[in-house]
């Protein structure tokens, strides 16, 4: 989110690694890779990684950025295969990898990236794959929950709930969670970098899905929509007749083709008073982020985990 | 292969790992993995899993049950995303996860149980996770490099042979290794298992490619030419003007459509003297496991090994 820090070295290793691990003598899957890879992102798993362990009393923030890498390298992986199921073709503002190398390649590249989280993972040991592997687990399990709302095109606050519990948190939580452990810390202080974690995942996939109703295409990379066109979108889930006016000063960027039934869901959730209320949720889970955080003895690190929240809370793409 | 053996318990406790490891909450993650895991299958990665865990001088061959699971989800999970990538509609005589959940769902049970093998093999420690780790990025570069050759529709034999070697000998031979291993073998008898294994998954998947075009439709579970139609029989590798003949008496079994290309293609090869070629190169490579397992102290584990060997080599599905 910001390069002035005090994981700047780890975090420039971290993108060295993401490079570095992809280079298969298989070109099309090193080059498939690559363009993933390289194509920005917030990095913010990699970041709470190495934070946690800082803020957990780690001494050697560099032992961390495989895992760190292998936290980023899941996210990418499954970035892949969503944009094969949502057919979209724009991600971070560049071609998709099923857009230009085809279906069967980006089926092919995402594993090969899965595969490389357990290549960076396995020298970890025990516990941490542990982790990891539930982590994933649940996380194409949220996938999956999301995909059967979106067919049946129905979402109650409940699943919702439980989709981006799993599908966002789990991967924060458990980039939390093993930054703790591996900086050694005792089982209070790991839970309640676990807490913040997954309050801080709750609140960034909100804030994510808000933005894809509100947010500028410019700035987001891709259509505004997007995600509402598979039926992701937070707002599916309260879009149920509650009155309340809606306005922000992007909202008449967006051209309004009438026949177009996404366009029209996002002009008619707009009008609902859908989007304030999931900011007063996103705002609700960064509370219980802070109150975890608060836990936390003070450190320049602890701080920088704080201020992430609020970064993640005010962000615009 | 044969169910009345030294590891018939085991063997038992693989299938019950199998079903009980997929029980996820989200139903259609579990039947859809339920539907490819109970469909099945020659367990043969398992089996020789545990009997090289024996052959090594294993004494709790128990203790390689979720290892062995683990190896065959690993194949489990690439056939569902192989089917999505060929179109294929039949596995095993029956519909394939594809065909039944449509693509989306497929895709997200294989990567479901890939996390699943994740699962299965975190507890063992880093040796057996990089073994692992190895073999999936080996096997995922073996299925890209496949794509990629049935694309150009050019297949020459060195390029076969590297696909083989890394879509399925890797797997073969990370089971025998980590068989080995975890029966505490020295550095020699693991790499004699680990050359076995490779050199049984060279013959397996030659002969594989073989019944792709000569095997029986009904005992193979799918239609002759399956393989051939995505470009990957090894027949391609080998339809070089060799003249010779070729004679099987299933061959009248199936249908010549002529306007049919793949058709076409499977009559030319099967007049060309590529299927005897292919027959060749099996039984050289089954020579190279058997010289391998020979090393091997003799054992009623490595007897049935050896006796592998001849089944895969003379199996008709």
């Amino acid at each position: 989110m910001k390069d002035q820090d005090i994981i700047q070295a780890e975090m420039t290793a971290v993108e060295e690694t993401l490079t570095s691990v992809i280079n298969s003598d298989v070109e099309l899957l090193y080059e498939a890779s690559q363009h993933i890879v390289s194509s920005g992102g917030k990095r913010i798993r990699p970041r709470v990684t190495l934070l946690a362990y800082l803020a957990a009393g780690g001494q050697d923030a560099m032992s961390a950025v495989n895992l760190a890498s292998a936290l980023e390298m899941v996210h990418t992986a499954t970035l892949v295969h969503d944009d094969i199921n949502d057919h979209s073709l724009l991600r971070r503002g560049k071609i998709t990898v099923h857009a230009r190398w085809g279906r069967t390649f980006a089926l092919l590249a995402g594993d090969y990236l899965f595969t490389k989280v357990y290549e960076l993972m396995a020298p970890y040991g025990d516990f941490y794959n542990v982790v990891m592997a539930d982590a994933c687990v649940k996380l194409v399990e949220g996938e999956t929950l999301q995909a059967i709302a979106a067919k049946a095109g129905e979402m109650d606050r409940n699943t919702y709930k439980k989709i981006i519990s799993r599908k966002t948190a789990s991967l924060f939580e458990a980039a939390a969670r093993m930054g703790a452990k591996l900086a050694g810390a005792g089982e209070t202080l790991v839970e309640n970098l676990a807490a913040y974690g997954h309050n801080l995942g709750l609140t960034f996939q909100i804030v994510d899905d808000i933005l894809d109703i509100i947010g500028d295409p410019e700035t987001m990379g891709k259509p505004v929509g997007a995600d509402l066109a598979q039926g992701r979108g937070v707002m599916a889930a309260q879009n149920g007749g509650k009155s309340g006016s809606f306005s922000h000063d992007r909202q008449g960027t967006t051209t309004i083709i009438e026949d177009d039934p996404i366009q029209k869901m996002m002009t008619s959730l707009r009008e609902s008073g859908a989007v304030e209320i999931a900011r007063l949720q996103a705002i609700e889970m960064a509370d219980r982020a802070r109150t975890a955080i608060k836990t936390v003895p003070p450190s320049p690190a602890q701080a920088e985990l704080a201020n992430l929240i609020e970064l993640v809370l005010e962000r615009d793409q």
